[in-house]
């Protein structure tokens, strides 16, 4: 059977090149970094140079980048380490409603603490307003983040207006999750005029259990993982060196290759929307038209669920999501989605593909062939469905879905 | 040149078994295991599966590991975790004064969040007194945290002892850094009767990037990394899953192999440490005699600085450590020697060699050839030394050391 990966939000493929990079790391080079001995220097060189390589792909300075072990732990430093050190000049944080989970839940911890949050409502296409972060910008406005584009529904952010807005309104420091974006299109930091930006190996052909977080030299940071001398006291614990030498490559060869490859997976993208769009009746796509992720194909299918969507999809061999991970467990409506005002029947039946560089023609045109019969399969199985073509009008869903318990924010 | 690797206390190297677990979750199963098709399934059972080895190497059951991306990171969310957890019953805590940075400083940070820590001393063998852990139970404490065996001196503590006594004598949770011990000789937390404790895999011959900390079934924490559902909402973050698996593998060896181990790595320390004895005057042991990690040997050599010693070893390959990572830095006394009541003057010639399973009997030997050689060569060197030896008096240090500057704790 075919065996076609559209879950590249989740975690893209690992690069070949990549992995030849990490292997001496491995068995050969197993140094500490921190011990002077020859075997050491050469993890220390290896550390160096992955650092060196990450912080020009975003246009930054080595000692900005601060290396963590995953995404969720760099926006947990962001975060959580902003907030403390700059709580004695105020504690009001602003987040965008669609944050990714490991933004908003240490904004809701921080809540706790004493800490008032506001959440930027964002437009039906997942926009956030200027005019909502401008009012929304008070004189203890420590800390802004909003993402920098959605990986659920593709949204890229104006993030340089956005970021420019906060500094003129504001004493906040501007972080943004640019998870989704890094992998996707080239990110200047000094361009966006941004303070703290949070990048990652796994969703950029590198290595699960590296990611870092930028932060502009002079901005405080309050470290969440204490103990050793390591990323100079700001995330103590030893180095994963394989993991951060695959980081490194993989972000010098997005260097090299990311505008061809965004050409590419946009042109499989558009064929992909274009394809569902003209086959497929009652569909509808998620997020923005234009300022999209090159690889986002988010749409909602109405009369279906998404989970059936997924499923069968799965069966033939095409791995895709249905809406975002939390709508994974629950069989609900997205954060996101609720938050874009999708209406809730239509969300339920929302999927989600993701395309990487290694996808091609050849699996977008068996998924163009496949989806609508799917699609079809399940329309022919709902009630709904064939209430709607013998009446020509929309039913509420039946009992046992409950349109107002969305998706919680874990806790 | 020779290479000799005896810093196994910064890190083991890679057992090739583990690296071939390890290789096909880099470019053929690269699924998240949070999502249900094949490629996240084969991921799911992988994490499940290493939670299982680790869990039964200790004597735990699965649903007791959470996964982290080091032992710092461990060490951190036992300390801050469990304190936060329980802050409604006690803010008192106590550890010993010979922990890791690890747990050192995050429990300075709980000081300035209000709570009152209690460091308890050892004794000149590096041993935490039962009866001091006694009188500083009180009905506050919450926390008591002591590091199962010290990776610098080698001393394992009576853990099973020192719980039992936290137990009868508080409402505490007892936690243990059992960094160094779980890759030197089999370790039951049923048995030992502990909460809570930190092994990692980065000094059992496994990979960097992953470690756990084991949780009793009942026992709350307070997670510090959030976001996502991974680990049980204990530990959120994308999971690191071939240095998981490398882990799991780690775990699975040793179960088979880590008695016998010990034994080879016990004989050759003591071939060490009886042949620098007897060849070298004006060396002392540091730790204890008995209750010794297998692979622990330490001296303070008399007359000379660590530092040079660690340079002239590894101009002749070979690889060791002057006292602790802090010590390497800022050329000043440990924390542990310091608090050990080791004579400043004699513990500033420390040098520590940590054995694997990979070293063998002819690295011993050409150990035993160089040292001697190394330790006369600084010594005619030496001021202090031919004082001493024209008058059989020791001599206060020259001007520019200062005796009680010591190692400071990193903030």
């Amino acid at each position: 059977m075919k065996k076609i990966y559209l879950d590249n939000q989740s975690n893209t493929a690992l690069d070949e090149k990549v992995f030849e990079a990490m292997k001496p790391y491995f068995l050969e080079y197993y140094g500490n970094p921190q011990s002077i001995y020859a075997l050491g220097g050469q993890s220390k060189d290896a550390l160096d140079n992955a650092r060196k390589q990450v912080a020009d792909f975003i246009n930054a300075q080595a000692p900005e980048i601060i290396f963590t072990s995953c995404a969720t732990e760099a926006n947990n430093l962001a975060i959580k380490g902003i907030a403390d050190a700059y709580k004695n000049k105020g504690k009001h944080i602003i987040v965008s409603a669609i944050e990714h989970f490991s933004v908003l839940n240490p904004v809701k911890r921080l809540e706790k603490e004493g800490f008032s949050i506001t959440y930027l409502p964002v437009d039906n296409n997942g926009f956030v307003s200027e005019t909502e972060l401008q009012k929304a910008l008070r004189p203890d406005t420590v800390l802004v983040s909003i993402q920098f584009a959605n990986p659920e529904v593709g949204t890229i952010q104006n993030i340089k207006k956005l970021a420019e807005l906060t500094k003129k309104g504001s004493i906040a420091v501007f972080h943004t999750d640019a998870v989704s974006v890094c992998g996707a299109m080239p990110v200047d930091v000094a361009d966006l005029g941004i303070d703290a930006l949070t990048i990652s190996a796994s969703v950029m052909y590198g290595p699960k259990g590296a990611a870092a977080l930028y932060l502009k030299k002079g901005i405080r940071i309050t470290p969440q993982i204490e103990g050793g001398v390591q990323e100079n006291s700001k995330r103590s614990g030893t180095e994963n060196i394989p993991a951060i030498v695959g980081f490194g490559k993989a972000c010098e060869i997005a260097k090299t290759e990311i505008l061809q490859n965004a050409e590419k997976i946009r042109s499989l993208r558009d064929k992909l929307i274009n394809g569902f769009t003209k086959n497929i009746p009652y569909i509808y796509l998620n997020g923005a038209v234009d300022n999209r992720l090159p690889g986002n194909v988010n749409f909602s299918v109405e009369f279906v669920e998404g989970e059936s969507l997924f499923l069968l999809l799965d069966a033939k061999g095409i791995m895709a999501a249905s809406g975002s991970a939390c709508a994974n467990k629950n069989l609900k409506l997205s954060h996101v989605l609720n938050a874009m005002n999708v209406d809730v029947a239509v969300g339920q039946g929302s999927i989600l593909f993701t395309l990487s560089k290694y996808n091609t023609e050849e699996e977008i045109d068996y998924v163009l062939e496949e989806f609508p019969k799917i699609v079809q399969k399940l329309r022919d199985m709902s009630p709904l469905y064939s209430y709607f073509v013998q009446t020509g009008e929309r039913k509420q869903a039946g009992p046992g879905t409950d349109f107002h318990d969305h998706c919680e924010i874990q806790e």
